[in-house]
């Protein structure tokens, strides 16, 4: 039985925001002093999904404080729930992380390892993972990246194109590959579950997917789909089908964490922002020439964040209306609970024998991946659709009421 | 083929702002002064339904103002767009409508038909039909009510439980039997579909769906979804899905066209806050303890309307965030166009030999009908997926893309 | 000097979220735990207020809990800020006090004073004044109202008109005479500064006004200046002063704590909706046809209350546009500094001889008195630059910067 | 009497919108089809200001094509107001302008004076005055500066130190003058009254701003206080005076004229930013961490323009709390009356013999000037008290209520 078993999560940027309330949340789960709240398929039952409580967490970071310390300062946590787990947070530390300055410039860590070359850092991080199982006694593992966004790479260069190709560049350790990549050639040459919930590059370089395939490893989608993205992806696809036409769209976001200022590096930004442009064209079918995005490092909001939206639409005889979004939301609250189903979703995937991308999961993703470069599907309501058709494959779903959920 | 017939659209509210905004667009789009932008169903081609050129307008109103007037004092076409078809209005005139002070005080009109008995009043929008089919040459018509909204009625009085009580509550002058059942009752006895855009009582009294089953007219729905519970409709079923719980849920909204003085009746209003509540716990599946709806009749706006709301939720460990809306839109603009769609579906309803409940156009209303107590389906994205299956029933049914819809 | 006495703050509703956060917040800046921060008087110095450290707080409320209990319940402060006052607050219980159903429906307390008559319960509220100063060794004392919105009365009532009239009324048991009014008189007639924090009718009665005058007890105001009225006071000057005609003004407030409660009740709603209303038109020099003001209990807000406004303008060559204010506040935050300034500085006009209505503390009310009819200012920059120029009046004022209020 | 005489009105950009709405405008007015709605000084009477009757306009622009055709692309004016006015708009226009590609990089014109030195422009400047007044048969001319903003320069270079350095520089060809001082000082060199309405460096040179004095040239401010800064500056001064700290101010504004197009240049855009920023941090009297200010291009609104802002206060016990304005205006209908205003008060200030800076008119300008280096009031609230107070200098101001001024 799934449920009994233990399933590893190793994450990198265990340290961050949205890692240490994952942990501290499982852990609050577990003692009974929250409810499922927030954990999308809690009322999924009976399809083979492992329990909350199988899960746990390791992983690594560019500080090296304990996560009691780490939950501390990104104040996520009301104080009473941190002082309830608070000795549970206290003994995990983060494992020494890969870092390369060159793709995210405005985040400075202490505890980076010292590789001298690209092939020594995947070594060491499988090294990590089989230590991490050992220890831990776990049956299988799954990778999650959440480490700050790393600038763009060009995608289409020759070397990320193939396996093989990839695997010349690490040898000549290729500055083009950044940290994330690496993370994610070494757990899917492991055949190890993959997400990547951050812009950065990382198993959507061809070469990995490919790779994927061949290991079995699943792997699944690009940047979580938390605020702005998530009611972008619910309004658009009723603008296209009540005949709306958009005339622009104008997005700012305002956020305060770790995240907001790695964002407030250029080339970072530019990451973000491509993930995110190109929901709204596919779901509509037509680009819409005044879709701006704007990310704004702002220190007061802390990892609380708000997203404004002002949309121009024209209607019947071409007449205009406006629509505006006010979200104000917290990046980790959002974030935590579903990393912890990516870690789920994808554990079922590959005990079902699904290798390589799992485009079921692409309700989770800013930027979803599909095999073998059919069309992504971005609309939130038909991706759910098809999450759940995915779960049930095996057995008639009997769909769990709200309440049921809640009750866990 | 459907293409060249002609539909007659006999609509109970001829001189509103909805029905003279539908009437001066379809002739504006036969004229190509405005493309197809806004009509959900443009891009659907070859499934039967009749083009727009097809559609014909005639229908009741309390004041006798000719069309061209009666646009000219809602303001919502553009005065150029006006222009281009004053001489086309200004020829059309309402015929004296049914009207009872008692079911909708604000509103005060002058060409109320003075039928001294119900059995008269029937009588009497019974050979309106007949005489429009005649001298228009029209093959088929239906009726849609968009007269203001009257006060509510007990759905569950035995007048109203079968179609033999009702006929005598009919002769008998029943005075709960309001304006909006009659016109109702005038079309279905006749066989002809029939569709309430308004909260008012009408088809949905239990006699009358069951006539319509017998006599095979098509109904369905009631109170247009059009701005508000839209939006609510559409953002809901994503909260769920990601177990985002609703606290509350705050809506108001300002208009101050004749739609909202007619609502500053508060026995009108209520019918409205009923058929906009029902909505939000049966998408969630729980009863949301703090929903509050306003209507608030506001003079500056005139035909634009305005909704505002505030939505509480917790997530994940219980944390609260809000999501913010407002909405500038425009009543008559929304509106206009689904009253053509509802025309066209409920034609192809009835050439399809479907009568009674058709709860395939529920994406419509704000209160959709289910037939046999059958549960209702309020999420608008599974509302649209229900359309769009039933619009395709016969043959496979090939996607337009938003492009080609322009198209027209 | 000033700074070395003691003033007593006697305080109707001492249990209440404003109340308890005044009490708490001036032991924590006692304690050095915060700074000045939102009191608006920090940064004057020198001109005879007495120090925040002079105020000792004391008063009658209907629910006998102590105010460790009151403030838990209340959760306006934080966990921390709670725990470092708890010992002193928990040692801190209201007097009994006097009620009137009849005055405030939604509101059943459970230490109301049993007193047969109206001159019982003024002897009671005069003796618990006098006990007040003896045990805690006061040189003076105000009277602050900060009691649940009772319904509305008719001011032009002759038992209104002078004193004489109101204690024959008040030696009959008028049934007209409300609690805040029994409070008011009964300061007043000691000579007793009284402000009153709440829509209520209290001192507004013009037979304790007059009475004010003749003790020399200073006055002033009605219902606190907190939230959306204050901002509504800050722009509509500015509007007024560039020309921008207020075609309409939509103010919508939602909120959670008791004081929402007791607006539940139509009468007390409308009480709060009269002090809200005049202030607009009073700046504008005209009549605002469309204003609005609705106010709604909204639980999940707790004491945190959120208002949003509409204001649709007309400019040059009559051109609409419209300003929208959001303004997400804390009731108790706002509230409970200007209390304790009001408290500063009724004390320093009695000390300097001022009786009757001192219209330079306009700023602080929703709806301020003036002395024998003048015009009311509601201006909020007015009425700041009057509060300052009656501060300096007997020297030239130093302006303060921000940063030495801060330093306090 | 002030009221017979001709006032011209030389405007550089005179086929911008807001130019054309003001000319427009003013001839609505003269012909009784509009009223002084958003005139701030319509109320003002008898103090010697000019009748808006006696204002004629003329001046230059890159764009040859006359007012009518101007006004017709701006979209500002109602389809009914550009009908009434068209002959007259027709008729003018604008005379080619002095530009310079380096100084403004998103606008190209077609009506460029092709002058080979500095000197030479400003001779054809002036010439063109001369012409305007001789022409029209003026008494006075003044000059208002509305042409898109232009890239920063240095004020502090030692070439616009002094009136002699400033003609030596004119001499010399000096790259860094762009043609907004080119303006100034050939309206100033003459004493004629000169005010900047855009965020160009101008009249601000130190050495004009000696000029000016010297020659009683009246001058005043830079870039117009229209919408955003206006609401910041009205908002601020009062959380200044209820002591709650702003954490963080975050305004966001999104507009599609040419205006907008112009601040595409990031060089352009700064010079804007630069004005903006001031104002907050001096009113409050810190320094504003967290205050951005965003611009962006944004081409579905046209002339209206949109802010929104958000600020993060903190008060009584250091709580947060957050005050959201959304203000949906539009740019040419607030711009033009203000323009208006400030060539009648400039002429005031000329026939008054007052020169150089006219710090009375501060209220119209986000980057007011002050006389030798004087601190700079920015409260709106304070700069309307001052402007006042001007105007009435000479006898008892007799303030008319808002009623009054709509007559006119």
């Amino acid at each position: 039985m799934a449920g009994s078993e233990r399933l590893g999560v190793a994450i990198v940027g265990l340290g961050g925001a949205v890692a240490t309330t994952a942990v501290a949340g499982m852990e609050l789960l577990r003692r009974g002093r929250v409810d499922t709240r927030g954990l999308p398929l809690a009322g999924v039952k009976g399809l083979g999904l492992v329990d909350y409580g199988a899960l746990t967490f390791g992983g690594w970071d560019l500080f090296e404080e304990d996560l009691e310390q780490a939950a501390r300062n990104h104040a996520v946590l009301t104080e009473t729930q941190l002082e309830a787990v608070a000795p549970v947070l206290r003994r995990m530390r983060p494992w020494p992380a890969a870092f390369n300055a060159k793709f995210c410039k405005n985040i400075v860590g202490t505890a980076t390892r010292k590789s001298s070359t690209l092939r020594e850092q995947v070594r060491a991080i499988r090294a990590d993972l089989t230590r991490f199982k050992q220890e831990q006694g776990l049956e299988r593992v799954v990778m999650v990246n959440l480490a700050s966004t790393e600038r763009a790479v060009d995608l289409t260069r020759p070397e990320f194109a193939t396996p093989e190709a990839f695997e010349k560049a690490l040898d000549a350790d290729d500055a083009e590959i950044g940290p994330a990549m690496l993370y994610a050639y070494a757990a899917i040459v492991d055949g190890i579950p993959f997400a990547n919930f951050t812009p950065s590059v990382a198993a959507d370089v061809p070469a990995l997917m490919l790779l994927a395939k061949r290991t079995g490893a699943p792997i699944a989608g690009k940047d979580g789909k938390t605020g702005q993205t998530l009611l972008k992806t619910v309004i658009a696809p009723t603008l296209r089908d009540r005949a709306l036409h958009v005339e622009g769209w104008y997005s700012t976001n305002i956020l305060g964490n770790r995240d907001g200022e790695a964002l407030d590096d250029p080339a970072s930004k530019q990451n973000k922002l491509d993930t995110k442009g190109a929901a709204l064209d596919s779901i509509l079918g037509y680009k819409v020439p005044d879709h701006v995005v704007q990310i704004q490092y702002y220190r007061p909001r802390g990892d609380n964040k708000e997203a404004w939206d002002n949309i121009d639409v024209s209607g019947f005889l071409g007449q205009p209306m406006q629509l505006k979004l006010n979200f104000l939301c917290k990046d980790s609250i959002l974030a935590a609970p579903l990393i912890v189903e990516l870690a789920r979703t994808l554990d079922l995937a590959q005990r079902r024998g699904e290798g390589g991308v799992i485009d079921a999961l692409g309700c989770f993703f800013n930027a979803p991946m599909s095999p073998d470069g059919q069309p992504v599907e971005h609309a939130t309501p038909e991706q759910q659709r098809r999450l759940m058709a995915w779960l049930g494959r095996d057995r008639a779903r009997q769909a769990a009421t709200p309440q049921e959920r809640l009750r866990g």
